[in-house]
């Protein structure tokens, strides 16, 4: 899998996942100098090229004089998800969420937020890729993600192992009447269709976000940042 | 001005703007027919193209079957938003957003948020374009923008009508710990940089969202969204 970007790589550098190899633009300086400084120091090999070469090795056409070559993205458990912690648990889950632009966004978002995790699908849904890790400023490096069978799967197991499930969408309770402080998962929709009806009703609780204009929708990981942050404030 | 997509040419027909014409593709269903039975309604006319015309028509290869074509974007006076309103006052003050997504999805939440309006500068800005309108998903149909010589100018007439201007950045005051319940005008940084130095040092204070991860920023809309939604939390 290709990494591209300066943030994304330099937020690669500073986990300790095995990088194959870092491209850099020939006469790297500013963050590219320290990508290299950091690379040197980790004992990863850096091969350096001309803006062609690395033109052409780009998945995304953004790779900002930088590319780290790392193996296929790690996927944690299900299960790592679900076991019990130190303080509230805080897990995300994405139900249909298909544009790699949206995924990239949850992870950062949900990153940020100190969440423990973020559950996808295996099918119907973005899959992490370089690109999604890019989008994502790295986050995806940072944040497990664990892959299940299905999202109503995944509701049944975290309701099971003492998790309150609550869907993010248009038609429920006022968020800020809702306790967030234990440990909870939160469900957010697709650009598409929104959180599935049959797992709305599997949920404890549809939680909404109060509308003030008359645009009926906020984009999903703006959703998740605001209702994700509404935890953060009250666990505070 | 040309705006596509149907969430975009929807919210623009609820408002009472003037609409040239409306292209919509030749057998019209679904929400199309929704929009046409619309169009009728307000007396706007209606003119039937196959794909290939709307394509040749779209600026932004996402007509989805519509282009409505209106006169250029009107942005609001800046005093407008000054001026004295029952309830707490809401603006959002854009410093350096130049990328037409930021500014359109910072438009869609400050509308979502019940903000006033939102204020730009002139240069070093991406302005209100038809592209704008539909990342907006039709928003900015509905909230006021206002166009100033440049932000300093802004958050010093702001602060002389009594407004508690903010500048949201890494370095300040946990947003938590603030009162948002009086006229606030939150200031948000571009792509780039952020809030410029100088900016900074005319609001009253910096505030900041608690980041528990690794990654070190949050994108500008989905912060401003946190940041709005704290203020309707305290509102309410």
């Amino acid at each position: 899998m290709k990494i591209e970007g300066r943030n994304a790589v330099l937020e690669l550098l500073k986990t300790d996942k095995d990088i194959d190899k870092i491209m850099l633009l020939k006469g790297a300086e500013g963050s590219l100098g320290r990508i290299f400084a950091m690379a040197r120091q980790k004992n990863v090999r850096v091969q350096f090229a001309d803006a062609k070469v690395l033109d052409k090795e780009s998945e995304t056409g953004r790779a900002q004089g930088v590319i780290a070559f790392v193996s296929e993205y790690e996927y944690a458990d299900f299960s790592e998800l679900c076991a019990p912690k130190e303080g509230a648990r805080f897990v995300v889950v994405c139900d249909g969420v298909e544009d790699v632009h949206n995924l990239g966004s949850i992870l950062r978002v949900a990153e940020c937020a100190g969440a423990d995790g973020v559950i996808i699908p295996k099918n119907k849904s973005a899959q992490v890729t370089g690109a999604v890790v890019r989008i994502s400023e790295g986050a995806a490096n940072h944040i497990k993600v664990a892959r299940v069978p299905g999202v109503n799967y995944a509701v049944d197991e975290l309701k099971k192992s003492g998790f309150w499930v609550y869907a993010l969408e248009a038609d429920g309770e006022n968020i800020y009447d809702c306790d967030l402080t234990g440990d909870i998962a939160l469900v957010v929709g697709g650009e598409n269709s929104g959180v599935a009806a049959l797992t709305k009703k599997k949920c404890d609780k549809v939680l909404s976000l109060p509308l003030k204009g008359k645009v009926n929708s906020l984009n999903a990981s703006v959703a998740l940042g605001i209702a994700a942050y509404e935890a953060v404030r009250q666990r505070k």
